[in-house]
């Protein structure tokens, strides 16, 4: 067979298809390989025209079929499917060979198999890859790790297929190794949190509001043409005008409100622990979800309490404005905690991240584009260095604003029993963090009473430890061993 | 060397020197050894005349000090110190001797020694041992894993030497493997929940409340009266009454309010998300642990509101008995969620654990300790497929009477800017819950809409999806085919 495809595709289920239909509407000639014949027969019989496609019946024959140096994507399913595949292509390539994993990685199994095919010579790039089957057919927001080396070669092609805003490719190099794939996971615990975020404000609108599923579908599309712009409020007004044909009934009050989840809110959360990143309205998102299911749970408390608190004070607002400050204010605290995170990341495991950049290849093909990714892009653009967007002057005003709002909803919420736990973890976030004092002081002089687990002072330097048990209670410096 | 010792004590730093202190001091005769021999000598000539202690220079020795079957326990360090030292001593045993590792480790490490260890004829019992240095001398809080053969030649042992409460031993087989590393992890779990929701009632009686730590310290005295009673509440008002000798401040106001962990709690959050498990206010106890240390962000929001909302409506109820609802309805939640966690990980890792007798142990020698945890055991000795606290009547009672103060209380923080992430998630948990609709049931909605991920029905069994994209969004049965 003749060495004559740029790239070649391993695994065509519905994503691996359309990326390698995508790859060759762009006039790339992609090899295309699946472990099933049946499937690369379709292909070309279906979307050949599309493009050149170079079918390959056995391994050997698509890595024959393919350009050196080779690069081959793999879009099989996460886990020890994607190991397999590696270990059977790895055989066969050569060093300066290519393989990108554009599957669902967790960045720690990223990390093992770059490390491992990087001593065969090999090129390894986990590559987040966000969007669904649409998106990676009409172009997906890419986000590969792996070496530099490697983007100088991939990163053509797969800017190409990416989706565009501006005229700018939503694709960069994100960093080494895991970098893509840890970022992909972030962007999906962003995810959780929007949508949590949205259901929550939903739910106000709906419960204490007193709006109409078709009702609040228009307020959504209200939001939809504001800061709040963004994919995922324009679907919610769809879904939520949508009327179930079978019983005439709003689609969203027919559907069983038990959510479910593949898991990578799960890894954002765990991952934050490991990292040591405040992430709270992510975890509360992936709890939610978790609680919903619990139908045991559910029937046991749901017998519990009427729904209505006694009073709540005419003072505190919670109008369609109202929500719509709570909301933004909440999102902008989530995607923040995302960005944190990154950050985080970055240092721990020796990342070179551009922080603006992420933003900028989120504002199309993925599930969260938004149009204040745009903005959020320039302000890490503005100020490398910057810690948090509430450090950003406009962040700042707008959250300023929202703010009154933001806890007359939160506090309504709390009395009326509609709960929203992403909306107060958000709040509470930014509570915390511009509390002058928290009482983490007393929780640390509960650790030095009952584990000897020392504290320090706010007016010197040094480890202490007050022995509680002696009288007096005499303190002891213990860093230095002086008393 | 004659082999005369019940059992064997490896590893003499403060815990596993008290340890052995207890046990010698209830009549066994205990060989002790340490990897540098000054520890042994040390103890045995400062605490010789309190048992019979038999010194070992050598692993050699020290095996050949103990009565078969042989009896060890490693009290080193959790992580690789606890593999080397038992790889180094299971060379030396035979079938049907047992070795106990007192230590940290996580569950699943656990899990693996003791499966590594069972094939060679070991018994390895991984068991949790709560109560710090001072418990291990005078009776701590035991959870004990492994099998239930090496549980009727040690558990007399350890029952003895735990605390005791009403005459009983806080002690029990907790389950097989790795089950009592993974109670003792919850127990911390818990904690965290327990010391942050104090430290959130402190906050409001200190910011919304007025009060001075001295009176602060009064209230937490009589609230330990009540049925808030427990170890955590007493020492809190031991902490806030202190004074600085330094200065003559309150000593909290002169602790760096940020606060540290050793990881036992994030590693609950952690197995949580992996169990399905809601645990929302450990998880928020957690991440405002993380969030008061990270000094950048702090820096960073601190410039940016001042703390008092314009309106708090006078008929928000957030008295000295307001909080104290507030703090133990909270409670009441966040215990729930650690039991919920041990009952999923009993269903998915196939341990046979008693929940009540979990309550039970825990009411003496422990962190946690409580009053109220003999109403947690008494719930679930009551009925022992009890889903939840609050499906026990008095429990249900308790938080219908406490939540128009919970509600105020929360409501108040909110508006106020006192943060109060575990009121508030417990709360929130709460309401989620008892929800007879969630807006889970739009997340679905969204999940179908953007990935096709398919839904249930209200009305019917089925999966399904939407075809959002054609005409009329047609239904389609997914797991049938049929439309």
């Amino acid at each position: 067979m003749e060495a004559s495809a740029q790239i070649g595709v391993t695994g065509l289920a519905v994503m691996g298809r359309n990326l390698a239909r995508n790859l060759a509407r762009n006039g790339y000639t992609v090899a295309v390989h699946n472990r099933t014949p049946a499937r690369t027969k379709a292909l070309v019989e279906e979307f050949g025209h599309e493009g050149a496609f170079v079918p390959a019946g056995t391994p050997q024959e698509f890595v024959a079929a393919l350009e050196r140096p080779r690069r081959l994507l793999v879009m099989v399913k996460a886990g020890a499917a994607t190991d397999e595949v590696i270990e059977e292509f790895a055989a066969l390539l050569e060093p300066g060979d290519m393989i990108v994993d554009g599957g669902n990685a967790h960045f720690a199994d990223t990390r093992r198999r770059e490390r491992a095919l990087r001593e065969r010579g090999i090129h390894f790039v986990g590559s987040g890859v966000s969007g669904g089957e649409e998106g990676a057919l009409n172009g997906p927001s890419i986000m590969p790790g792996g070496s530099a080396e490697s983007y100088r070669v991939l990163g053509p092609m797969l800017e190409r297929i990416s989706a565009h805003v501006d005229g700018e490719p939503c694709c960069t190099h994100i960093g080494t190794d895991g970098a893509g794939h840890f970022v992909k996971m972030v962007h999906n615990g962003i995810e959780y949190a929007d949508m949590q975020l949205i259901s929550e404000a939903y739910h106000l609108l709906r419960e204490v509001g007193g709006h109409s599923p078709a009702e609040i579908a228009g307020i959504f599309r209200g939001w939809n043409g504001g800061r709040l712009e963004s994919y995922l409020i324009g679907i919610t007004a769809e879904v939520l005008a949508h009327t179930d044909a079978a019983t005439g009934e709003p689609f969203v009050d027919i559907v069983r409100d038990a959510a479910e989840q593949k898991g990578t809110g799960r890894w954002t959360v765990q991952s934050a622990l490991d990292l040591g990143s405040p992430v709270t309205a992510i975890a509360q998102a992936a709890f939610a979800r978790v609680a919903s299911a619990r139908t045991e749970l559910r029937d046991a408390y749901r017998p519990l309490a009427a729904r209505r608190a006694d009073v709540v004070p005419h003072e505190l607002g919670h109008s369609v404005l109202d929500i719509e400050k709570a909301l933004y204010a909440s999102k902008v605290i989530a995607y923040d905690q995302g960005w944190t995170m990154i950050r985080d990341a970055a240092a721990e495991y020796g990342w070179d991240i551009d922080l603006g950049a992420v933003a900028r290849i989120w504002r199309g093909g993925c599930i969260i584009r938004a149009a204040f990714l745009d903005r959020i892009r320039a302000a890490h653009a503005a100020e490398p260095g910057l810690v948090g967007l509430l450090a950003e002057e406009r962040f700042a005003a707008e959250i300023a604003d929202a703010l009154p709002s933001w806890r007359s909803v939160v506090a309504t919420a709390t009395l009326r029993g509609v709960p929203v736990p992403a909306f107060s973890a958000a709040l509470a976030h930014y509570d915390t963090l511009r509390s002058e004092r928290l009482p983490a002081a007393l929780i640390q002089g509960q650790r030095d009473f009952f584990g000897a687990h020392t504290y320090r002072r706010t007016d010197r330097d040094g480890s202490y430890h007050t022995r509680w048990a002696e009288p007096g209670r005499p303190e002891v410096r213990t860093d230095t061993g002086a008393a």
